[in-house]
């Protein structure tokens, strides 16, 4: 396989992902996770195409439907239908399936045929009656999502063209990508607008990477410099919704609709990268610090309001009423890939990390097939019932604005990619590991040939890491060729050791321990991540979170549900004891095998007194008897019906 | 003048009130609200309800509104002229104006001439043409407010009678209510439906005591009894929405839209009082308790959640998202004052105050002619910028839904009616006084005859009232006639004194202090409630007010306001220090003159560390320099634009 979902030109980044295919899952957690992608999800998501109407949408547009057939749903449902086609092509990749196969060339030839002549595609717009929204294309860019539809086809063309080698897809986006190059920019008689839901700027710059044509890169940066230019017009809505408030290049935060606004960033990364423009790269790092500064769950979570799915004001971080939509999430593991990318900065690796681990698997069940569109820290039982997006309604198997589950989809069938990358980030040239998960993986090194590694962990569980060295040059000992191996230590892991043989190393927590030498084959890189049980705190700005506490294992932010505690005692009643040792419990009986977490607490009864508020100087009652809690983690919250449940924990 | 807004039969409820105009606020804090109200509120109101098109509604409905006119605004636009007209009514009664009674007779005038041969009245429906709702009478009835606007109608037209004692609105009331009695009930033929938003009750029950019309009184009865059966069907919604998940003698607590459901309790007393249904008002009781204990803001703000302007779980208290509409507050005015009247018992008193002083003044500005829709306790510069009821967009002179200002109008100019009752709860006739203010007023005391009593008090700002006897019995003395003279000590006030001449009383808060005596003209009640300034912190379950203390005094909650700290220093930055004396400063300049509140704090920058979430073992960085903080009484908050404000302090 040539590459993953993305493939920066050489030389414009530090680092280069290994392609998904040269880097394998084995085993392990995220192994059981795509096994139910593969299974449940991604069949089921292809039946859902068909029942909501999706398809049917794009053959009203090729006039194959029956007489009579309606279009429906939203404005973008072509989206999903590309997004399950990138997800479907990056899962044949992992593992070739005919159905798959016969699958993508099935939904292949359906958006082909749906292309007008002159490249043109949106069904929704090409068979619209003015019911959804303003006639005519390119009429109403702010919230009519043609470009939208057109960033993830193009992200999907490439997915089949280097899963599968055909290129069906890819012609159909070319042609649309011709297409939207001859009408929009600053020419004679070309439209300057943009899309008001970005992400054909990563899908251009892909497509870029994948044909060689120079055009849709600099389509790409076109957009991305238009932006925060007020470029976007007669929408009713404030710029910041759309990213529109101020260029890329002078932000200082991500503001706005949260998807909207790291599908930007992200894209702008990628042209970035590729124009080797380091001021925009600058000012995305600064932007990204910000958010992670401010702006972000502990989750990982992005997007603190349901209003408009926006980013709120820095350290508004609501727990119950927390947006953190999955997409958000997606979007941000897509933004910090591609700084890691550029920087070779651990930190955005512990950042992918944080929102691979949490945010991003709590928005889909165990089972793979049931989703959630809006990831709180906090529910109630009666929180937000009259949403039908809300967590109150249980995890569903699909949504009327379904871009969540194929995002989510495309997102683990793709996520070898995520495991190492090459380069020489510190001068000599080798791989890095970033992402730990039973694996095997082979890399080219530059001037040793194919490396070949095996990774034996049982991580997020357990911490000891273990890299070995299968084959270095094909066989061939590459006499005295030194290369780096490097693998991340995360930041919080204080005290982690490693070893080669019966050298110790010292690894630095927030750094790549590298180790420079000869590999040979055989050779084991040992890395030992101690799992203690963290308790962490907020910023003290962060509202709700004062005096709270919230329990963190590894990698992994745990939660309190109803379910796993003593009779009598409810979560939102419940006091922990910071001082006390938290009993750590593996439970391979429990959520497909999770490690749970004991903290001490004390309860008391749910009722209070005569009244909310009290004399500060009046101690708080008593609250009441010392039990045992259990905390599970929020990856996997929700899988046993959804009751009360918190992340925060009050400590006093 | 005969009565104020409720006028209960003689022997239904413990107290009776003293009519406005026989009690008159005379001065001071009330007295400039009230005059803002008069002098600009109720005429800019009259120019609205002219430039918003409520009156072109009633025109069309008539058949003599121009050519061509349209009908315009939400379905329950008629209620707004109805609620003005209630204000104009009390005010008028305050103080007769010939403007006033001009107004009040041209819009009654407005009102009749709309109202159909058989009686009914909605404008909107009248005349609709579909799009405002599904067509035809009572066809809609959870959405198409028809009763709720005959409520409202009631209400105005027993105002109206009562202050001015003209009858053209009640004839028109009463065509309606007949109506409605002989449309809706058990009966052959008649539909068996409520309104989903409540109010009507209320009406109904007034126009029963101002006419004697018991099949008024039975057919609220039957309206309460109906709620909770299931009786609202076809909504859409849940039957919380609408307080019809659960009858209201059964119901534990308050739940969905909080207007609503305030306005049925109310209107529930209102039912209990006047049947003498003993296990109604208990039920009623038990509900209010359980609203004071979990699910009132320290403000007496109502309804925490903008999703469907519903009260949230127990606890849920959110400071920033709270919504506290200005209408739920005055709902629970009017819900705690009946209460008050059937049980006697001053916690409905306190619970009244502290939403008189807090929640509601806060919706209306010092002018009196700008609003506030939502109240929240925190505001970020970037709160809910997309939602049209926000703060962010400053007070507004008018809303698109303007039930609030005509509401505030109605409730300003009705406030002397609060001030004092009269009854025997104790056994001996008397007068209680519920709410200071420099006042005089003359009540009808059993066996005794008209008492007449002058209250001096610089009330909020001080906390010395002065009660002074002036006149019992019009100057003839009673001869050892004993009654009693009650005086409401707020639960807040330990430490409170009293003295009548040389002896001295032992006032108990939380309670009325009460002095029988064969009081005479001259003699004076001096009570004193110390006005210390009082730190309070909320049940630990309210989460984002953990970890933090509001500041109090007397009846008042404070606020930061960013525009009254020192340079540099961000209200949501600020640690204060809970241990140091608060500074006390009268302010004669500032905001119609208050006192003002110097809480010492700290102070650091803005922007955080590397991450919002740190090791909770790792103490929080020392927040800075000393600074001494400026707090407002909230209920005047956003009187100088709309800046970042908060209630909750956090004092570590």
């Amino acid at each position: 396989m040539v590459a993953g979902p993305v493939r920066p030109t050489p030389g414009t980044t530090a680092l280069q992902p290994v392609a998904p295919g040269a880097a394998r899952i084995t085993g392990g957690y995220w192994a059981d996770r795509q096994r139910a992608n593969r299974e449940n999800a991604i069949p089921t998501g292809r039946e859902r195409l068909e029942s909501a109407g999706n398809l049917t949408n794009l053959r009203i547009a090729a006039g194959t439907a029956p007489e009579g057939a309606q279009v429906t749903g939203p404005i973008f449902m072509d989206s999903d239908v590309h997004k399950w086609l990138e997800a479907a092509a990056w899962e044949h990749g992992r593992e070739p399936s005919e159905q798959l196969l016969g699958w993508i060339r099935e939904l292949t030839a359906e958006v082909a045929a749906a292309q007008a002549e002159d490249g043109y595609l949106d069904s929704v717009v090409q068979v619209q009656d003015g019911s959804l929204g303003k006639r005519g294309r390119y009429a109403d860019l702010p919230w009519s999502h043609e470009m939208y539809c057109a960033g993830h086809l193009f992200q999907a063309a490439v997915a089949v063209s280097r899963a599968t080698g055909e290129r069906g897809l890819l012609d159909v986006a070319v042609k649309l990508a011709d297409h939207l190059d001859a009408t929009f920019g600053d020419g004679e008689g070309q439209l300057r607008d943009v899309d008001g839901h970005p992400v054909v700027e990563m899908g251009l710059v892909e497509l870029f990477r994948e044909t060689g044509e120079r055009r849709y890169l600099e389509l790409a940066r076109w957009m991305v410099e238009a932006r925060g230019t007020g470029i976007i017009e007669g929408h009713g809505k404030e710029p910041t919704y759309f990213s529109d408030r101020v260029r890329v290049r002078e932000a200082t935060t991500v503001e706005g609709h949260a998807v909207r606004a790291v599908y930007l960033t992200a894209g702008a990364a990628d042209v970035a990268a590729e124009t080797g423009d380091a001021e925009l790269l600058a000012a995305l790092e600064r932007q990204f610090a910000h958010m992670w500064a401010t702006k972000t769950y502990i989750t990982g979570g992005l997007g603190s309001r349901w209003d408009w799915e926006a980013f709120g004001d820095p350290y508004e971080l609501p727990s119950d009423r927390a947006y953190a939509e999955t997409c958000a999430a997606i979007g941000g593991i897509q933004w910090a890939w591609r700084m890691l990318l550029s920087t070779g900065d651990a930190r955005y690796a512990d950042a992918a990390e944080r929102m691979l681990h949490n945010g991003f698997p709590a928005g889909v069940s165990l089972s793979g097939d049931e989703y959630f569109y809006v990831n709180p820290l906090q529910f109630r039982d009666g929180s937000h019932p009259f949403e039908n997006r809300s967590p109150a309604h249980g995890r569903r198997g699909w949504f009327d604005c379904a871009c969540c589950p194929p995002n989510i989809m495309r997102t683990l069938s793709s996520l070898d990619g995520h495991l190492a990358t090459t380069g020489a980030v510190d001068g000599t040239e080798g791989v890095q590991l970033h992402l730990f998960a039973p694996s095997s993986l082979t890399a080219q090194v530059e001037g040793v040939g194919p490396v070949r590694l095996a990774v034996e962990t049982g991580y997020p569980w357990d911490g000891g890491v273990r890299v070995q060295v299968e084959e270095v040059g094909q066989g061939e000992p590459v006499d005295g060729a030194q290369w780096t191996l490097s693998v991340r230590v995360p930041a919080w892991a204080a005290g982690a050791t490693a070893r080669v043989g019966d050298q110790q190393l010292q690894p630095q927590p927030g750094t790549y321990l590298r180790v420079t030498r000869a590999w040979a084959a055989g050779d084991v890189l040992q890395l030992d991540l101690p799992l203690d049980v963290r308790l962490s705190r907020a910023d003290r700005r962060v509202d709700d979170a004062r005096g709270a506490v919230a329990l963190e294992r590894g990698p992994l932010v745990y939660a309190l549900e109803q379910v796993d505690q003593p009779e009598g005692v409810l979560v939102d009643d419940v006091v922990v004891d910071a001082g006390a040792p938290v009993g750590v419990e593996r439970r391979d009986d429990l959520l497909g095998g999770v490690v749970v977490l004991h903290p001490r607490g004390r309860s008391a009864g749910h009722e209070g007194g005569g009244a909310t508020w009290l004399p500060a100087a009046e101690p708080e009652p008593a609250p009441g008897s010392d039990v045992e809690l259990t905390a599970v983690p929020y990856a996997v919250w929700a899988n046993r019906g959804v009751g009360p449940m918190r992340v925060w924990l009050p400590v006093r």
